[in-house]
């Protein structure tokens, strides 16, 4: 056996002591207060200081906690802890009090670490330009992905490199949903209540499955990719509740699974007077992935991003997106750099905004489309349809037509079922021409309209 | 379309510049210098700082080279370079004179980017050393899985968790081999002409496909995720030479692929007098793993590396391991983290040694073992192997017998192919389990043994 010295830093020895201050314990600070208690030495030796835990701020210091907390070390008073802290972890959630008191935090010179994507997402520009002027650091790893380090890798590793595309599974009661979907052939609404049954949906599960949370994750991935603040409300956002048994079937036999992404990619075209001019746009939508993309290989409630860079070509970044613990790993990641530079001083990380880019809607962007027909099988029905794609200058890549002649299918006997992938189109044109196709008297009903990627 | 203002740093305003002095125009050199010379501006924007490529040392100024550059940027006095720059990169690969130049580098207050791995595995921590006694940086994210940003995450990101164990497929032209033949079924002779006729093998692919690559690149990532320095010598290593066609149709029968992987794990034990301990492992060689395993999903010529850690749980990174232009990505992350350094101070990232850890063997590590054997198809055989596995205290998991009456197979006529899956077992116990079975006159030959993971 090869043995070496073990070398023990003396961590005795280490003078300097960081107060840190914690804003919530549900799930995910409980799990963050047990890691500052327990690997306290561990974390010294890391940093160059003690980090020691001034105070839990939480709403009802009797309520039940999944992790055993030293009683004394809770407190109703949060903006009382915030002032005496140099370093702020808030892991409240929601809007207020979490943005009264990060901005407290900024105004008292504390460095900041949050995992509240839907404060950022809806006040992040103004936060970062707080944080920025006030030459505080605002750090917020966990806000994205859970335990995934992305925002490093984007901001760092990416930075002498130019991102064109990033797109993320960055919601794990979707994906599981979805998964769930693909797995055993369940309809929607059998699946999210597997899902609320594991606990991986809420009992209002709403932000999920409308994609809001995966839009608000979008839109500070892109922020950071892009050098461009993106809000909310500049993510164009589409859920899963429309996404059927038979969507699944169908894309499952076409060699595609369907997977809620997000979308930020950066988009060349040209400006009113034809110059040549560029901008971002963020989307989340269902989308049809090829089933060997490495997007598809992601399962049950795991997240994952994938990045395409001009150099750098695919990066995949996968981990949990959820969870106490993971998302706990990240923000002690974040915990741990800013003590850092508290200890050895120095600038720390700094949001780029070398490239300022205009934001833009979904109509900017092409894709390909897969449509899903419910038809008369009649002869001519197919030369009908492919007019009306090629009115509305939209190529058709393979089409594919199932005849049914019994009874069992919801076309009926007599009915054909027509799966369409496009070439690029754009949303205006393709919105065109599902409009005209709906127009049919031949046609029964449109049963999917879903955006194709990775292809 | 919403429009916002185009926010255009001024860069003509950036006053400070910074040497960067290139060693080596090759493959990975000339993209580099590439990115220097084309996206200067943006890194100017990135940096605060001009880079000015200030000259490429190379042995020979005349070759071709896959980018166009200024001749006049082209030296052989590499040592003279080294000593007018602020930032060096060597990407000239090899022992020497890359070790001798970076030392010099070092003595001259240089911030070093490399990405020569070999040099790195043989002497990186006495390079590590000498940067640290100077106050120099040393970076080095492209000398492992290229593109991918791996040494990032692990120090920065998960500097508030424990790794537990890292498992990467690091070496491209070997995942290409054993990806052609889990597709094709081809044997790896065949798999190698093909690799070698696309560019993925090298001429001479023995550091390739004996693991000496992936031992490297081990090596590397084992000492940051596990804060230990570990040199080449430590790496158990196997390389893919003896995996057969045949091993991989039973293990794809058997839901497994074949990876070469990197593993870096660490071993909880107890040392001579009782007290327990703990240690790290380092081993390359063939592994079977479940084909659903993130890693199994990595196709071609990709790498990816999964790690599991305390809090986080599983993460994988995913990417090109090779490549000019990939590489450069990573080169040149490091290098805008340097160059913000060198603006903005702050002492960077430092390696961190807070718990140096003994190097255990390959005799430590306990695993799963997939065994193959070609035996008499007699009654008693199995009975015979099973009592062996027990004398040797190895419990099996699975066996599967497959008996052949034809002539068309291996063994011949009245033989039996037998595919042992064992529970945890040390390499000692294995050996001698295998050794015993070997002795046995029912068995015609022991096909393969392979360690399983990630089950």
């Amino acid at each position: 056996m090869t043995q070496r010295n073990t070398v023990d830093t003396d961590v005795s020895a280490t003078t300097k002591t960081l107060k840190v201050a914690l804003l919530g314990a549900g799930n995910v600070g409980s799990q963050v207060a047990r890691i500052l208690l327990h690997d306290a030495d561990a974390l010294a030796a890391r940093t160059g200081a003690r980090l020691e835990l001034v105070g839990i701020a939480v709403r009802n210091i009797d309520s039940p906690r999944e992790v055993e907390i030293p009683k004394e070390l809770f407190t109703t008073d949060a903006s009382a802890l915030v002032r005496g802290a140099d370093i702020v972890i808030e892991l409240m959630g929601g809007l207020e009090p979490a943005r009264t008191l990060i901005l407290e935090a900024i105004d008292h010179g504390a460095t900041v670490v949050t995992g509240n994507k839907a404060l950022l997402a809806v006040d992040g520009p103004t936060l970062y330009e707080k944080a920025d002027a006030a030459g505080v650091q605002l750090s917020y790893e966990a806000a994205v992905a859970g335990a995934i380090p992305i925002l490093r890798p984007i901001t760092d590793s990416l930075a002498g490199d130019k991102i064109t595309r990033v797109m993320g599974i960055v919601n794990g009661t979707t994906n599981f949903i979805l998964d769930a979907m693909d797995t055993t052939g369940a309809q929607f609404a059998d699946a999210l209540a597997e899902a609320k049954r594991l606990g991986y949906a809420e009992a209002d599960p709403t932000a999920d499955i409308e994609g809001h949370d995966a839009a608000a994750k979008g839109a500070i991935i892109a922020s950071l990719a892009f050098h461009t603040r993106f809000a909310l409300a500049d993510v164009h956002c589409q859920g899963i509740t429309s996404v059927t048994a038979t969507d699944i079937a169908a894309a499952k036999e076409a060699g595609y699974v369907i997977k809620l992404l997000a979308i930020a990619e950066k988009i060349e075209s040209t400006d009113d007077a034809g110059a040549p001019t560029s901008g971002v746009s963020v989307r989340v939508h269902p989308t049809l992935l090829p089933r060997e993309h490495p997007l598809g290989a992601v399962r049950g409630a795991f997240n994952a991003v994938f990045v395409e860079a001009e150099n750098a070509g695919e990066l995949m970044f996968y981990g949990r997106g959820a969870g106490g613990a993971p998302t706990a790993s990240a923000v002690m990641g974040d915990v741990v750099s800013a003590a850092r530079r508290l200890v050895l001083g120095g600038p720390g990380r700094t949001d780029s905004t070398i490239e300022v880019l205009p934001v833009l809607p979904i109509q900017a962007v092409s894709t390909r489309y897969y449509i899903g027909l419910d038809a008369a099988d009649q002869p001519g029905v197919l030369s009908k349809i492919a007019a009306l794609f090629a009115e509305n200058g939209v190529s058709i890549e393979t089409m594919r037509q199932t005849v049914h002649r019994d009874g069992n299918v919801k076309g009926g006997p007599g009915s054909a079922e027509l799966r369409i992938v496009t070439h690029l189109a754009g949303e205006a044109a393709l919105s065109a021409t599902v409009e005209a196709i709906n127009g049919l008297d031949v046609i029964n009903s449109v049963t999917s309209v879903l955006r194709v990627e990775g292809v």
